[in-house]
């Protein structure tokens, strides 16, 4: 990519990660000539304050546009299947964060803090992927590890937040949780030395939505089903964890496997991750090791009761982890407690990074 | 066990498993002479619209009581460790739903479904200990398996409702939920569309409590956190999962490691359980296997979007099994969705399920 003093940037798609593309943007000082943003009709929005004109997305639109920032659609076609090929066409290379075209083998999927090189190798399509939100917090931080010791096997449970499916997710999360406290549901017993007669019904926490984004109640209840189920009753959301993760660590060997699981948070996704590795590794070691490792940050310090949380990760651009444990009866295995903002490093921050990756000056 | 046509029962402790343990007495028309329900402090209260009184608990107060269930409290030590005594020498057996005699060697820890024999063993001390929760659906779930195929190694992770941490705990969840509804905290970006200034701060959805049950906010959050830290920086929660579980199946051989995590939810524990088997299994096997267990209801018909629900588990007596499927790399190993209302088969159901043994006729 021919390197400017500033470039044409489009943003595609003003959802949850397209409005975080562009504040995103804004809070790196990305070098930008001209800005345009893109989504199916027109209108104006504000993100922190700043005012941007939406246009209708149309092939004539990226014209002159150097780099174009896909947001992704959670669950249908993005928008990129259409029109990631019409902005290559007239000279842009497309960061798609959809889930289109991460398998592609001419489509390189890059985490900057794994495989940047990766990201050189555009060339063919013109388009580099942005992973799934799960797949990118937890390859940070099993890269560095990987690195030293070899990672042969991977057991992963995901706590994803309600912002991973989109907005409508989240407005679905605060809508039933608060028809739930509006219903009275409380307690699952009688609160002790109360003379109330007759019972709370459990049955009041559970409500009947006739049209809902998500396949159940998310409210105040746990669903293990992101994404559609497929092979093997694993679902979409559970193969992206094994094929990204093998994709952008040149490995298809570390054995990997996952149950993806919905819980009712805004967003923060949290992943227990149990690993296996080929050499051993003091905890200290393996401590100092990710404390140094780029877009990590630490918090394990379980005395004192620190440990990631979902809420205390939302808005920081940092992979979180913690509760790093030695299985006690298996030899070089691990469990990790990883956190991160699955809208920022597990999307637009991850997507803007890819840029700069393009534009630095080596 | 002296064998009777009705016994005199006492109930100790009102909170959500003692009040539990008076409904699910009443549901099962367990043969009852003579109720007593003890407290620190005598009361009156009302469970499904009956009238109990509370008298103060007192040595004197187990005269004559048959069969005593202790209900334990959450994270001090219960009252059986000052009254189990005085209940057993004046005759009672006691059943303590408490953690302080669990890994006593001269204690039995039951789960009808697999142990029903070691409710015998109770007379060296005359007390059988009800297992922790999160350990108690794991075992009914793992036991018809390893009987079949031998369990080598279980990686559990758990998403663990309020309730499991007793009364105050749920008022904590519902009571910060409601504060954060309140403080108009919703979306993680702006709605799109919409002309408004400035942003939604996410630091609104988190809270700053004075006092606090658990150690961090529950509400939108997750908290890998239950119970105490302890040996290798595993929680007191964790282990127990790893050595209730050799207790109760009889093997210390098998490899369990867990991450117990509290999840915003009311009442019903989930788990993603891990196995290896010694011998193959197919995912036809299993599932007739798990069908036909004691305790067990199968639902795991994902093409329908059917599979355990917390929301849904609540108020039944079954564990419920799902998401069933094989670790596509690795030769026997399989996954388990297990989930049950942790008040009911993981507290008073099986504790009262214990004391029907114990009247059984044969």
């Amino acid at each position: 990519m021919k390197k400017k003093k500033a470039y044409n940037v489009a943003v595609i798609g003003v959802g949850v990660v397209g409005q975080m593309m562009l504040r995103i943007l804004k809070e790196r000082n990305f070098p930008i000539k001209n800005l345009r943003v893109f989504a199916r009709s027109a209108r104006q929005i504000q993100v922190d304050g700043i005012s941007y004109d939406v246009q209708v997305i149309s092939p004539e639109g990226f014209e002159g546009v150097d780099i174009a920032l896909f947001a992704g659609t959670e669950g249908e076609k993005g928008a990129s299947v259409t029109f990631a090929g019409e902005a290559v066409k007239r000279g842009a290379i497309v960061i798609d964060n959809g889930a289109d075209f991460r398998m592609d083998p001419d489509v390189p999927l890059v985490v900057p803090e794994v495989n940047p090189k990766d990201a050189k190798k555009y060339r063919k399509k013109g388009i580099i992927a942005n992973p799934n939100c799960s797949t990118i917090q937890m390859v940070v931080a099993l890269w560095p590890i990987h690195k030293v010791v070899k990672i042969k096997r991977v057991v992963v449970s995901s706590y994803q937040a309600a912002s991973g499916a989109g907005r409508g997710t989240v407005e679905q999360l605060f809508k039933e949780t608060k028809e739930i406290l509006d219903a009275g549901c409380r307690m699952p017993a009688l609160p002790a030395g109360r003379q109330e007669a007759g019972r709370i019904e459990p049955e009041s926490c559970i409500l009947n939505h006739e049209s809902k984004i998500l396949p159940k109640q998310i409210a105040f209840n746990v669903l293990p089903h992101i994404g559609s189920f497929g092979e093997s009753d694993y679902t979409s959301e559970e193969w992206k964890m094994v094929r990204e993760t093998h994709k952008i660590m040149h490995s298809d060997k570390i054995k990997i496997s996952a149950t993806t699981v919905r819980v009712p948070v805004r967003t923060g996704h949290a992943e227990a991750i149990y690993i296996e590795t080929k050499k051993d590794f003091s905890l200290d070691q393996l401590r100092e090791l990710l404390k140094n490792s780029a877009g990590i940050e630490l918090i394990d310090d379980p005395k004192n009761n620190l440990y990631p949380l979902p809420i205390e990760a939302e808005d920081k651009d940092a992979v979180f982890v913690g509760r790093i444990r030695k299985d006690p009866y298996v030899k070089n295995a691990f469990w990790l407690w990883v956190v991160s903002d699955n809208l920022r490093k597990g999307a637009a921050l991850n997507a803007v990074q890819i840029a700069e990756l393009l534009i630095a000056k080596k």
